[in-house]
C-alpha cells in the first residue's frame, strides 16, 4: 500500500499521526518484563517477548484512532534475531489491523546494494524465480548520502504501491553539521530536497502526493516552511514532537493548505504516556491512547 | 577486537584485503543452491541455506591468506529473518577462523537510535542488568548524514575495542551529488572528514590508526589522495576495487607511506572468480583464493 492509502487512513480517522514504536526495555512496564523473563529468562528472548507483548497492547489501544505505526529497527535490530522476530511479528499485527506501517530503516547504499535494501523492505526477493516478500512494511525511510542512484532503486519500488521518505532535514540538534552547509547558495539539504523533488514529480498520485516522501524534523519549523514549497507532492514524516522539543505550532509548516501532506511521529510521548500520568502500569495501553486522543486534537486545532 | 587487531591480521597475512561477502543467489553455484531447495524449497529458507554453504566454503578457503570479511547487511536483510540467521552465522564462523569481521550497514540515526545500533552491533544490550551481544561483528560501517549527535554513540562503543568506518567519499557514481557539493569553500565529503578527524584524534592506538575509521572509494583516487593527508590517523575501508571499476594504482593513495592504513574490498571480484575463469563451478572456491592471491600480488607491487 502506498501514499494512497496513507491519506485515505488519516482522512478517515481524522488523525495525522504515526505512533512510533521504538521500544526500549525500560518502557514496557516491569510487570510485562518480568513475565517475559519467567518465560525466557534474561535473554535477547525475553526482551523480544516483553516488547512483542508491549507492541502488541499498544497496537490493540490506538489501531481504530491512530492510522499509522513507525517502528523504529535500530531498537529490534538491538535484541538481535529474537529482536527481529518481534519486528517482524509487530509489522505483521499492525498491517492486520488495518494500520499502516512505515519501517523507520534509514537505509541508504550504492546502487546495487540498494536494490538489494528495497526488495528486502517494499519488493520483492526473486529466489530462482519464485518471489517472496522478506519484511512486509508499506513504507521506509532512506539515507540520500550517497545521491541518485543510492535513491534510484528505491523510488522504483514504490511503482508496486509502496512509499519511501527520504531524509532530508533531521530533527536532531547536530543535523545542520552537514544538511545546513551553505553549498552554491543553498544548504545541503535542500539540495537534498531538490533530488527527492525531482524523483516526486515523476509519479503523483490522485491525492496529490507522491510515494516518494521525505523527513522533515519537527524542530526546525522554518526549515520546514521552505521545504513544503519547494516539495509541493512530498508526503512529510515528521519526527521531533513531544519528547524532542516539537510542539503543535512547529509542526503546522509541514502541512499543505488543506491541512494534508504531512503526518507527525510520537513515539515515547505515546508509549511511555503512562509514566507522565503516573497511573498504574497496568494502564499503559489506556494511557497511549489517551495521549494519542490528545495529539490528534492538539494538532486539529492548529491545523 | 579494535583496529589494531585489523593491523596485525593485515601484517601477518602481507594482504591488505578484505573479502566482501554480498552474496546475491545468482553468485551460488547451481548445484548449491539446488541441495539447498531440495532440502528447504524455493523459499527464503532454501535461499539462506543456500548462501550459508557458499559463505562457510569461500571462508574456509580464504581464512589463511585474507585478513577480514566485509559481510553486506543488504544481502541478508533482503531474504528476511532466515537470511539474517545466515548473517549471524556468517560472523560466527568467520570470527572462529580469526578473520576480522566488518559488518557493512551504513548506519546512522539520531543520537538515541544511534545508540540502539551501536549496542546492536558493537556494543552491548542491556537486559536488565545482563548485558548480551546482539550480533558479533568487530567493526561496522557508518553514515553521517546526521552530523556528530548521530556518530558519537557508535565513537563511544569503539573505546572497548571495536571499530567503526565512516561513510566519506563513497564509490558510486553519483556519490558527488551531495558529497562533492563546494560548501564554504570545500566539499561536503572534506566537512565529513573534518568530523571524522576529531573523532579519530581522541584515541590513536599503538599501530598509528584510531578505532575511527573512514570509507573512500577507489574510484576517487584524487580524492583519495587529499584525504589521506586529512585524516592521519584513520584507517580507510576501500571499496570499489574489481567490479566498480578501480585498479591497484587507483588504491595506493588510500595508503599511507609504509603501505599501510587501508583495507581494499572485493566482493563480487572473489565470489564470481569461478564464472571469470570459467572453471567449473564445483572449483568456485578453488578460484576466490586464486583472485585473492592474484589481488593481494597485484596490491604488493603499488605498495
Amino acid at each position: 500500500m502506498g501514499i494512497e492509502t496513507l491519506c485515505a487512513n488519516i482522512k478517515k480517522k481524522n488523525n495525522p499521526t504515526v505512533a512510533g514504536l521504538d521500544p526500549e526495555l525500560s518502557y514496557v512496564p516491569g510487570y510485562i518484563r518480568e513475565a517475559a523473563y519467567h518465560l525466557c529468562g534474561k535473554t535477547l528472548e525475553g526482551a523480544a517477548e516483553a516488547l512483542w507483548q508491549f507492541n502488541r497492547s499498544l497496537i490493540d489501544a490506538l489501531y481504530d484512532i491512530v492510522p499509522a505505526v513507525k517502528p523504529q529497527s535500530a531498537y529490534y535490530e538491538m535484541y538481535g534475531l529474537p529482536g527481529l522476530i518481534t519486528m517482524d511479528k509487530t509489522i505483521r499485527y499492525a498491517k492486520e489491523k488495518g494500520m499502516y506501517v512505515i519501517l523507520d530503516v534509514k537505509r541508504g547504499d550504492i546502487g546495487k546494494t540498494a536494490a538489494a535494501y528495497a526488495a528486502a523492505y517494499i519488493g520483492e526477493t526473486d529466489i530462482d524465480g519464485e518471489k517472496v516478500r522478506a519484511f512486509l512494511p508499506d513504507g521506509i525511510t532512506v539515507n540520500p548520502y550517497l545521491g541518485t542512484d543510492g535513491l534510484v532503486p528505491f523510488v522504483s519500488e514504490t511503482a508496486n504501491d509502496k512509499s519511501i521518505f527520504v531524509l532530508v532535514k533531521t530533527s536532531n540538534p547536530s543535523s545542520g553539521e552537514l544538511q545546513d552547509l551553505e553549498a552554491e547558495g543553498t544548504p545541503v539539504y535542500m539540495h537534498t530536497a531538490a533530488l527527492v523533488a525531482k524523483l516526486a514529480e515523476e509519479k503523483v498520485m490522485p491525492c496529490g502526493y507522491s510515494n516518494v516522501g521525505c523527513v522533515v524534523g519537527a524542530t526546525y519549523p522554518k526549515e520546514a516552511e521552505t521545504l513544503r514549497q519547494m516539495l509541493p507532492h512530498s508526503f512529510f514524516l515528521v519526527p521531533g514532537y513531544g519528547a524532542q522539543g516539537g510542539g503543535a505550532a512547529d509542526v503546522r509548516p509541514c502541512f499543505d493548505q488543506n491541512g494534508g501532506g504531512a503526518i507527525v511521529n510520537s513515539s515515547r510521548g505515546i508509549m511511555c504516556a503512562y509514566k507522565r500520568e503516573n497511573c498504574a502500569e497496568e494502564d499503559f495501553a489506556g494511557a497511549a491512547r489517551r495521549e494519542a486522543l490528545r495529539m490528534q486534537k492538539a494538532l486539529s486545532e492548529v491545523l
